[in-house]
């Protein structure tokens, strides 16, 4: 699919995500940080530790679809106006790979702008000693809420 | 579609289970505890609180989706033998209403149980002022890994 | 999950799915037939014939899907207006079992009616001598259009 | 996600897959033809007449569904040894714009091929005036069985 190349209707797009983010509780209780932002685009990033782990010692698929979850929520946040905001419909995910490295990279792309949907693709890959391993891959529906 | 009767194939599924879930770094960071275990069946439960929200103040779709996906990969492993592991190979989680309440139920039952795959479906509710509001719907995949 | 018990915002719901499903030249192809049709609910059926097949003479998993994906789209559709038409969003479908019978039947319940997107649950069966046998899982997210 | 190049490890895998695909008799109900075929991908494409729409005229998600998945099996099937066979786990799709056109074109790729399971992405568009417009976006699992 050639990717589609967007540009957001809010100049101020990229302070608005973030202030978003910050107030996501469960964004900063897992240490996670939005490293690159452009419109339809989010990546989110999440250094490992014991306490995100599944019984293995690897990234638990909850906490990898979470961040994957929110990569794509904030792609599609950046091409809505000010006042609309994201809510995630329902995504599937594919842990293709264990979870197993340093790093979590989750990188959100929109793939169907519409009025009221939004659809994107997450690739997630899993940093490991310099090398960038696929490790899920998620299919993702979002729907604007129009504000006051 | 009639819930299958299981047994399982080891008796002391029960402990073997919860062994496995306190292994789990992420649901102690949760705070995320199992409520309720049977063959094919598994309900794990999560009090609300600020580090579980995303930005309007609700539980998170990934906290919420963290939650579904173990209650389901714990409802899959009662039904294996003792030496087996399991891993989540994909789910699909619908949000059908916001996450709001003062504690997250993920009640998940298995529908198929195959050699190879085993096929799982949770409802995930909120507790709140003491009624259950469905919130999310999960369909699962999880794979037997077979240990030494 | 309790199911949710439904009341049509239009008395003449029966006639008006029967005239769309008569439209729907693709479910006139594979011989399929409303069976049921109750408010949030809708049963199709299709008789087995070796057109319908994979290369192992099982229904074909688009076939399957197919009828599923109709199945749920008509029970969302008979809680809306007269007015309104429906569209699928999305859908997963797990295949938990081969499709070899003589007869598939896809029962389809709206598990979630909002004002814009409904949810369903299609549970999809093979009936093979005498027996139902599920075969396959649905879970499919719809919206509402509304006409002039 | 950085597309994996794969090889087959049956030289005769175009034969087969063809021979395969010649069994499959809904492939033939729809009139649907494969169009391009290598390790790891396949182009399935179907021209539109009115059995194969919905209500509205457009192809019906089913169909859409049926030709993507053929196509995700097949280029799963490229990469397996002569003897063995592929089943549709689990597939997940959106219907992202009208299926509206003279052809539907369901291009596939492998993006994680394991001991297992096969992980494919679908892209499919419908051919409309000389362009292609993209229409729906799967997200498939597939079992490997080995054959005697």
């Amino acid at each position: 699919m050639i990717e589609p190349i967007y540009t957001s209707q809010d100049p101020g797009y990229d302070a608005r995500v973030r202030e978003s983010f910050g107030r996501q509780g469960a964004m900063t209780l897992l240490g996670a940080t939005i490293e690159a932002l452009a419109p339809g685009h989010c990546t989110i990033e999440l250094p490992f530790r014991d306490e995100l782990a599944q019984q293995h010692g690897y990234f638990h698929a909850g906490v990898t679809s979470a961040v994957a979850d929110s990569a794509g929520g904030y792609a599609a946040l950046t091409l809505f106006p000010a006042s609309a905001e994201v809510l995630t419909v329902e995504f599937k995910i594919n842990l293709i790979a264990p979870a197993h490295g340093e790093r979590l990279v989750a990188d959100a792309h929109v793939v169907r702008s519409g009025r009221t949907l939004t659809i994107c693709t997450v690739d997630v890959s899993c940093a490991r000693g310099g090398e960038l391993i696929p490790c899920a891959l998620m299919q993702q529906t979002l729907i604007r809420i129009d504000g006051k």
